[in-house]
Parts: C-alpha cells; sequence; structure tokens
C-alpha cells in the first residue's frame, strides 16, 4: 500500500511528530510506502512529491514546523496561478487525481484545519481515501478533547506572562498580552489562568473597558499597583464587533481597524484610568518553538492512529482525542464544529475563584 | 468557618498552585479563614500555624517547592522526639486534635501522598474533617486520571533527553536517563515517547539486556551509531527484584544494592556490548522547578475544589480529575490504589509503533 | 555607615541582583546599614525608605525586576505633583538633602541609566556622595565593557528568533523580528550573529529596502524560500530619520509616524517583492525575565564594587566593567558617552562573512 | 584553496557553529573548498571525508553536538586498531599525510581541546598547516579569555541550582550539585555564584568538611534550614588527593574511588552534621543542548578567525579571545597551559562577599 501525507495552513507545534508517527508507523508496523507531498495541496497539483522513509523522519520529533512546507490558499478546487502578475484561479482537482493516481497513492493523511479537512472531504467525494489529523492551535474544534500544538501555544504565553508579571510590578503598570485565539479563548483562559492574570477576555464573554478598570482600581487600592490582562485576539468589547489583529491565517476581518484588540484595550483603559498601559502582541511566537511533551506524545499518536485507520480500511475519517483515548469520527462531521469556552464552565469558574475578572458589565 | 491546610512528602511542582488556589477560593468565594501548617503534620503537633490571607499567596503560583514546608516521616500517630540522639516515639495524635481545637479549625486540606492522605483518614477517624488532594509525581494513582507535578516532571526528563541525544549521536554512544518511577513507569513512557527513545525500561514490563542490545544492534546496523535509553527507577529485569535507587521519598528498598537501575543496566551493556555507555541520574531535578502551565492549572482546580467540597459539606473525601472534570472521591478508596502502566495500552503500543523497545525477552 | 539605594529607570534583569549584592556587601564585609529607596528618586521626596538587611534580600538573585520600584519621570530637580488634575513642576532637591540628612545616610548608590545617574551627579554636586552603577539594557554606555540585563535580553531575542526560523521556513515567509535599541544596534547585532538572520537593521549603518530585497532574492535562488530579519527599534532608512516603536523609556520621538521600524520594513518589503512577511516586536519581553547567569554576575560584581568603593572613601563615581576587571569612573565622564557599533568593527565583518546583509546600498 | 575541518574530543555546545562559521567563511569570502572529517582524526586514517558547502552547514548554528561527529582517543599517531577483540596500536601519521594528499588539503583545521591540539601540534611538525580552534568547557585554557561552551554548561548548571533551590527550601535540606571542572573550577564558581550557592568547592581551594559543616550551622540559626552547595569534580579535601567522578573524558584518575565528589561531600555531611542532604551529578547535562547566543557568537568569531588566519598565510597557530578581540597564537605555546581560579581574585573574593564559604580550614 502507498500513500500521501501533506500539512495544511498556518503552522503548529507537532507537525513533524505527526508526519514521523505517520511514516514510522506505516513502514514498519504495514510495510506502506510513504509519499509526502510538499507545501500542502499544492504538492498534488504542482507534481511534487518526495519519497519518506524512516531516515527522512529521523530527529524530526522535536522540531518546530514541517518538513513538508505547506500553503494556506492553495485549494486545488480553487487553485490560483500567476499570469501576468495577477491571480487567475481556477479547478485543479482532476490533476490532482491524476496525480494521486500517477504515484499510486490508495490514500491521503492530510494534516490541517477547517480549510485542509474541507479539501479532504470534497476530494474523498470524488473517490480519494481520505483520513484527517486535525490542527488548530487555537484548541477551537469539538470533534476532539485536545489538539496537539495548543498546550505548547499556551506555554510560550505563559513563559511570557511570566516574564512581564516583574517588569509590570516594578513599574507599577498595566500589561496586555494579546493571544492567538479569533473565535475562541481557550488560549487566553488557560495562559491567563496559568499565568496569574487579572482580567482575561476572551470571544465568549463580551467586555466593558469599565468592568476591567474596576478590577485595576481594586487591586490599586489593596497596594497592587500592577496588572496583567490576556485578551484573545477575538475578544469583544460588549455590543460591539470583533476586534482581529490578523495574526490568524485565513479570512482577516478588523471592522475597527484599530490594530488590534491588544492596542485597542490599551488605548480605552488610558482613557478611563490614566494608568501607564503596555502591550505586547504574541503572535507567530505561539506557533513556533520546540512542542512541549504532550503535544509531542499527542501528536504522535494522532499519527499512529491516521495510519491504523487506513489499515483496518476506513474511507474517509478524522482521528481525535476522547478523554484517554485516540479514535476515529466520519471527516464531515468533525469539520467546522467550533468548540468555545462554555462561560459557565468550571474552568471559567475557577478563573473567578482566582479573583480573575473577565469584563463582565455586571461587575462594574 | 475557619480551616487548615498542609503539604507533606516529596516535593512536586504544583503545591505552591494549591495553597493559592485553597486560600484565593476559601477567602473570597466563602469568607472562610486560613491557616497554614508549617512543615506538614509536624506544625500540627508543634503548634507551628500561620495564618494566610491574600497577600501571603500573591505572587507563589509559578514557585516551584511549598511555602508552608513539609516533611516526610512526621506521623502523628508515631511522632518521633530525639532524646539523648536517639529517636522516641510516641502517638500525639490527642494532641493534634487539641491543637485543631485550639485554632478552631472546622477542616483540613492535607496535600500530600499515600502517607499523607493516610495519616488524614485516621485523623478523620477521630472527627477530624479531611480533604485530600493527591499529590504523586509518578501519577500512579488509580483514583484520578493525572496528577499535578507529572507534567513538570516529563518536561524536565525530555529536556534532558533533547540535551543527551546531540551528545550520543556525535559521540556514538548510548546514553541511559534514569528517571522516577518506583512502582510506575509513567514518566519513564512519556518522557521516552517525547524524547524520541529507542528503549524504554519500566517496573509493569520486566527486561532483559539482550533485548535492550538487539535494538541497539539494529540501529548500528542502519547506521545510527548511538541510542538513548530511559529507564524508570523501578524498572526489574526478568526474574529479578526491582533495583532502586533511593530516589524517591519514603521506604527505600535496594535489594541489588546496584546504585540503581541506571548504572545497572550501563554496566550490563557495556559488558554484553561493549558500547560505550553513559549514564544520567536525574533525581531531584524533576521534583524543582516552575509547575508547567498545564501542572499550575491542574493544582489550582484541585485547591478550588477542595474548599468547594468543604463548603458543600463534604467531611472526608480526596478531590480528582476524572476526563475534563475536576470531582472528588471518598478518601478511603483513593488511598494506595496503584494505577500502573498497562503493557497492552494504546502508549505502548504507540511506542511500539514508534520503533520503541521495551526490552521484551521475545524481541531478543 | 548608612547608605541608600535606590533604582530608577526602565525594567533589566539584575536589577535584584545588584539590590543584594549591595546589601550583602555592605551588612557582611563592612557593617554598614542599607536602606532602600522605594520606586527611584520619587522615594527620596516621598520619604518613602525600608530597611534591607541580609533577610531582605533572600532569594531575589534569579528574580526579574525590582523589589524597590522604579519611576521614569520623578526628578527631584523637576518634580511633577498633580494638583486639579494638572502635573505641576516644582525642584525637591532641597527635600531629597533632608531625607538624606534625617536618615543619616552618609551614601547613595544609584543604580540607573543616563536619567537616573545625571540626577545623581547633580545630588552629588549639592554635596551628597553618590556611587553610580549603570543599567542600559542596550549596552550602549562606552564607559563600560558591558551592562548587565544586555545578556538576558539579546537571550529573549534569539530564543524568539529561534522559534520563528522553523515557521519561516516551512512557511516561505519573511519574519522580521524587532528588537531594542534606539542608539545602538547591539542587540540587533548579537542576536542576529546568534540567531542566523538573514539580514540585520541597525541605527548605526543606514539601510535601503532594496539592498534588503537583494539578499531576500538571492536566498530565493539557492532555494531557500524564507529569510529572517532583525531590526534595532532606532534603525534609519538611508536619508531617512529614525523610526522609533516607542518601546523603549523616555522620550520617544517617532516622525515617521509608523508604528515602528519592523512594520515599516514589512510594507516597504511587501510592496517592493510581494513576499509574504510578517513582524513580531519583542518589546518589553526584553526586559522582563530571570536573568542569564551570566548577568547575574555581572550584576553581583557591580553591587559588590559599588560598596567598596564607598568603602574605601570615593565620593561621585561609577563602577564599570574593563576587561574582567570591575573597577570605577568619575561619574560626570561617564554620563550619556554613547557607545555605538563600529560598522568596521570585527563583529560586523563576522556578520557579513556569515552572509548576513546589513542593507547597506552598495549590495543592491 | 581546499581545506580539512575535524571536531575532536568531548562534547562542547558550540561545535556546530564553529564548522559552519568555518565553511561559510571560506566558500563566500576566500572561494575555498571544505572537507569534513568525520569522527576526528579516525576519518583521517579511515579516509572518510565529506565535502562542505553552504548548504550542508544550513541550520547548524542552533543545534548540539558535532555533524562531524567525533572520537575521543583516535590518535594518528598511536592508533588502535581490533584484531580478534584485542587493540593492537601502530602510527597512521604516514598514512594521515597521505590522505591530505590525496584530497589536496592545503590546510586542516582541528577544533578541539589539548589532545587534539597537540596531535594537530604533531602533524604540523610533518608538514601540515594546523590552525586550532580551542575547546574545552571547562574553561581552563590559559591562552584564551574564554572558550566556547563553557557559557552554555554554566547557564545548565544554573537551572539545575534553580530547580533544586525551592525543593532544598522546602525539605530543609542540603543539597550537592556536581558540576565538570576536573582540573579548574570554573565553572562551579560561576554557577555557584549565579545560583546563590552558600559553598562552593574547587580544585584550587583545598576543603574541609568542618568548614563547609560551619556555613549550614550558621544558616541554620539564622532560620535557613537549607544549604546549596556546588561541587567541582576534581574538588580536593584538604590533604587528601582529587577525587572524580569520571564525567570527563580521557584519563580518569580516581584515587578514593569514592564514585564522585559530591558523593563523598555527602557522606561526609552526613557523618557530622546528621543533616539530610542529597546529590545530583549534573554530568554530560552540561556538556549538551543548544549553546546559548554567548557561545554561538563567540564559536562563529572562531571559525572566521580559523579561515582568516589560513588565507593570511598562518601555517601553525590557534584562534583564541583576548578582551573584545580575537587573535591567534602560536599553537605550540597555547597547549596545556592550564588556566585555574585565582583564589586571591575578584571573583572568589565577590563570592565571599556574598557570603559564600569555599570549605577554607580558617573558617571553621
Amino acid at each position: 500500500m502507498r500513500i500521501g501525507v501533506l500539512t495544511g495552513g498556518g503552522d503548529c507545534p507537532g507537525l513533524n511528530a505527526v508526519i514521523r508517527a505517520v511514516v514510522k508507523t506505516a513502514v514498519t508496523d504495514y510495510g506502506m510506502e510513504v509519499w509526502g507531498v510538499k507545501d500542502g495541496y499544492r504538492g498534488l497539483v504542482e507534481e511534487e512529491l518526495i519519497p519518506l522513509g524512516i531516515e527522512q523522519v529521523a530527529g524530526i520529533l522535536p522540531k518546530g514546523g514541517t518538513i513538508l512546507g505547506t500553503s494556506n490558499r492553495d485549494s486545488p478546487f480553487r487553485y490560483g496561478i500567476k499570469v501576468n502578475g495577477q491571480y487567475v484561479y481556477s479547478d485543479q482537482s482532476d490533476k490532482v487525481l491524476h496525480v494521486i493516481d500517477q504515484y499510486k497513492l490508495e490514500a491521503l493523511i492530510v494534516i490541517g484545519g477547517d480549510g485542509t479537512l474541507t479539501i479532504g472531504q470534497k476530494l474523498s467525494e470524488k473517490g480519494v481515501n481520505v483520513i484527517g489529523v486535525p490542527k488548530t492551535i487555537d484548541n477551537d474544534l469539538s470533534a476532539t478533547d485536545v489538539t496537539f500544538g495548543f498546550d505548547t501555544a499556551v506555554t510560550t504565553a505563559v513563559e511570557a506572562i511570566d516574564k512581564l508579571h516583574t517588569t509590570a510590578e516594578s513599574h507599577h503598570r498595566v500589561m496586555i498580552v494579546e493571544v492567538m485565539g479569533r473565535d475562541a479563548g481557550w488560549i487566553a483562559l488557560h495562559a491567563g489562568l496559568a499565568g496569574g492574570a487579572d482580567v482575561i477576555l476572551i470571544p465568549e464573554i463580551p467586555f466593558t473597558i469599565e468592568a476591567a478598570c474596576k478590577k485595576i482600581a481594586e487591586r490599586n487600592e489593596r497596594g497592587r499597583h500592577f496588572s496583567i490582562i490576556v485578551a484573545a485576539e477575538g475578544a469583544v468589547p460588549l455590543g460591539g464587533t470583533p476586534v482581529t489583529s490578523g495574526v490568524n491565517e485565513g479570512n482577516i476581518y478588523n471592522p475597527l481597524k484599530l490594530g488590534g484588540i491588544g492596542k485597542f484595550v490599551q488605548e480605552k483603559i488610558v482613557e478611563l484610568s490614566g494608568h501607564e498601559t503596555r502591550v505586547t502582541v504574541l503572535g507567530h511566537l505561539q506557533r513556533g518553538g520546540s512542542p512541549t511533551p504532550f503535544d509531542r506524545i499527542l501528536a504522535t499518536r494522532y499519527g499512529t492512529a491516521a495510519v491504523r485507520a487506513l489499515a483496518r480500511g476506513e474511507k474517509v475519517s478524522m482521528v481525535c482525542l476522547r478523554g484517554q483515548d485516540v479514535t476515529t469520527v466520519p471527516l464531515i462531521e468533525a469539520i467546522k464544529q467550533l468548540k468555545q469556552v462554555p462561560p459557565q464552565g468550571d474552568l471559567v469558574k475557577t478563573a473567578k475563584s482566582m479573583g480573575i475578572s473577565f469584563g463582565e458589565p455586571q461587575e462594574s
């Protein structure tokens, strides 16, 4: 059996660990042959594939990035080619089928987010066997309990908050840390809880600056002349529209044109309270670096599970984590089911017990 | 309501996070008063307690160790006092009841392992309300899915393995890393998987040196003139008795008197294969340092849950994690139920798919 | 002998190490009494001083920030007090002399940058004994070979570049990292060299976008479809005016109002080459965190040397590092002597040998 | 011009950075051709050389180890070959000259310690042009101010001490950390100063256990019921013989057969004071891992300087750091000039001002 593997979409620590696990499991356990597709689906259109054996994946487990490369916007169903400096789009999916046929690939393992998986689903409808491996650093996919890369992103954010803490305290400042999370506040919630934040702003709980400032003022009264605010990029002021900073890949919307939620909150706090306030946008730092042990293990389990699913005859599904078990679900069900932070859930409640404000209006 | 909190047994990253969460939740959510007991149960015998308010726990979330101190062997039921250079033991549990009464403590939150929790259970039988918070860096307690400190220990072990990897490769060496795990191999299994080990030795799977050497030889043939072996301190050679290095606290048994499993394996490999081999014993490094975000959050949830359990009237139970939820179980059921690595479980299978040997005799 | 110690200006890893060394040396070696002044010179005007003994400085060596607090703009010679929401300024230097007298302080050790040292010099002209300890994270002071905090800032920057490297490579991107350095490019030069950057932009070498793009294009041709650019915040386009992002403390000038050099370069590269480009502004992350061993040792040596200078009767000087030796220079000579990167120096030449472009026009 | 480059002896963070700088400088600045010799001098005997171009050194700057491999004991002048399970030694230096001739190598750059450089010197006496790059993680070479790898080793040691600190404090323990340094105590001195140790034991200052215990007792009296001891592996009890743990490469002598200085000191402290004491041997962890920015820059400068020396016609010399400048010295003068810690130097004095004991008998 010959299979192909590709990575698509934004960077995420653990991609190489998945690729390595796919190759090792396929080659060692099942005697399969594995081809790596370069730069996401682009490699299937442009016929750029490389053979992947045990040697090719040696030593990549701890490395960030993906040895296969990736692309963000190269759907074979609407494939852009530059003609006279302008992109002209056309459907190249038959070309992809042709290449798959030519390379005798009996299945594809596609590692990616919504976009990548949706294209996988569409290819499966054209007869390609596709196993998806979910990748979202935001951990916002309801079909799986946790996604790889998330723990690393949270760790990077907490290291940053730890660093900013001492400066905030010495200089009596409000420090805002803008983290990823366009549609869900998981990174902000986890990083805020672990970093000892005072205010956490997430898309799921509309906030008011007044409530945030009230928290800062309360701390001042107790002699704590500094505060840490962790803001998800998709956090929304009450009655407002989402303000994003374009850190995420894909369709970026930024109605308020404010240069990001961090900057927005900074300006409003200075306006309202006069408190010296600084903002740090973590951006791509959260997507890079060596994956944490947790992410390396989860990514490895995903890669192994994807190959096993193929070996037992699954034709179109997605691997996922449920409790302690890695299993599979139908691919179509898995796509685009957003998992948001439940505002009444235990994590938010625990955060409130820690004295953390979510900027809810009733607080002010 | 007035409560006491203490920490007992070996060090574990996240103890301070639990203490902080206990105090913050108790004071803020329920208006309780919290007293910290110094150095485990010793502080209850010697009447060393300090009031803990929000100020006392400010800034301790990221810190290793415990601000309360701890002791390993000071059971009030068999309390040792030095008389003429010799320890004389007596039952001081009534003294403890008296002190609890005197300080008007309506409940104790005891954070610790088997020993600490067992004493808590015995105190509860004398009428003290006791909520246990489980602490075992080895993650070997069946009553809870995960314990805090484990993720930090694994992270420290993986950082060490990452460092040793390049040296092993450059110098064509076998590198043995001895990690904690007297009765269960969780740290070794996770660290080995995440660190890209070639051989993992755990208490649950008796090993032979021959099988380990076979793996090393196979790698040599493929031009990989180095190997990484991760050995849990309690790993047992087939037909042998456990060999421990005394890294863990408590009752240390070391029948073979060999200076630890790492040293033992090193000598046997050199004997059998002549391969240049080095051993690193991580020891206490695994118990120290700032807790990872995962551990900070879990420890915080445990602390909050313990106070909530008291608030809703529980009298003798232990907090634990089940899936994504923190809940409680009867304390007596929780104690000493060892959770070992299932040799047929998915993690071990995944490790084998990665080409990792567990030194099983059939391999050689 | 009684002395006072204060910290002024922006945050810098190692401040606590200096304070600890001052206290330990003063108390242990000379039996002096030490008073800590809160929040820079503000504490001398407002009479906020605390006694500092060995206990007060225990455990602060590895900590970022300063236990004394600091302020940026509170010169006693032009001291601002808020009256009806408006700052009214007056000379409070006599008040300071009075407080110094009242507390019987025979000398001040002032740890800070230009601003803080200049005020120290002016106080010395009014009869106060002042020993300065230089603090500039930019390492841009000619009176000393190295300043503490610099090594930590470079380390933070290199960790960030290491993280961004894999993403850049996987995603075929130009990654711009904006680091501190308004007047001197030391951080950018060191971080760029250590991080394996392709382009380094510093204030000392005016750059053109064309030259930077030429480097990117050359790499593309060699199949390296990504590049790393490290830009000091004070880097200046040829013929342009400095563009700063206001990360630094003090008088911020930003004539081009461009949101920082990183953003400026990003826009120009996209304009000129169309290459997908991302910018990360490290900002305050560089000022926080635990100091590196190098900085802890240097800061400790500075603190000890400052007390020894007092003990041997120096009245107005600054400690500094010359080669391997810590010595002192007259304070007035030390202030404001900027040390810039020599464009023909060995470090720049070595960087060029590594293939690094400085965006010099002759290259394009 | 064609040159060869090899790495010999024990591992040291920064080796890859030197190799990369040699290749980049040679190829880009001088149009030289570079051949990498595998596994130290062994590759010259066995004719294992690989061409090294810019591509081969891409991405290796942050990596530990050496892409060329190394060997410890393969001198061409006494080269061991296994015959019937026994090593038979012979002079293979003429074979080496032949291989150098055959590959048309006009010079060798040899990166290594005493052993490697001495062989280089001997080869130069047979007519080979040799530029040495000094490598000693112990920083104990008098011909150069600092060697690469040292800063990384100290950083690893300090991270370990930081981790052990909280455990020591929580558990009222004496923690001994054994670090490298057979003949010189630089790592112990720097790590002890930066880690806030209480006792530092180095080869240059014979110690007594009594003095160390006195320090521990003094701390106990002040309520500090824990102490940190940093011991260089070559530290010597007064009147005793060096006790080494065999962590270092090369000729290991261990007259007291005590399993290392750490274990020795532990047993003696327990014997004398009864204080609970734990020992951690860092061993190879200090030789691995990604080099610090400081080491990456120094290693890069060394590599560049070695090529430049060849280019300007030097035939047998060693690169070194003097103050801020990288220069060269005659190879023969550089070898084996040990640089030890001056017991009356400023670093030791500063350490004493910090209250650190060196176990000197007059203290007890």
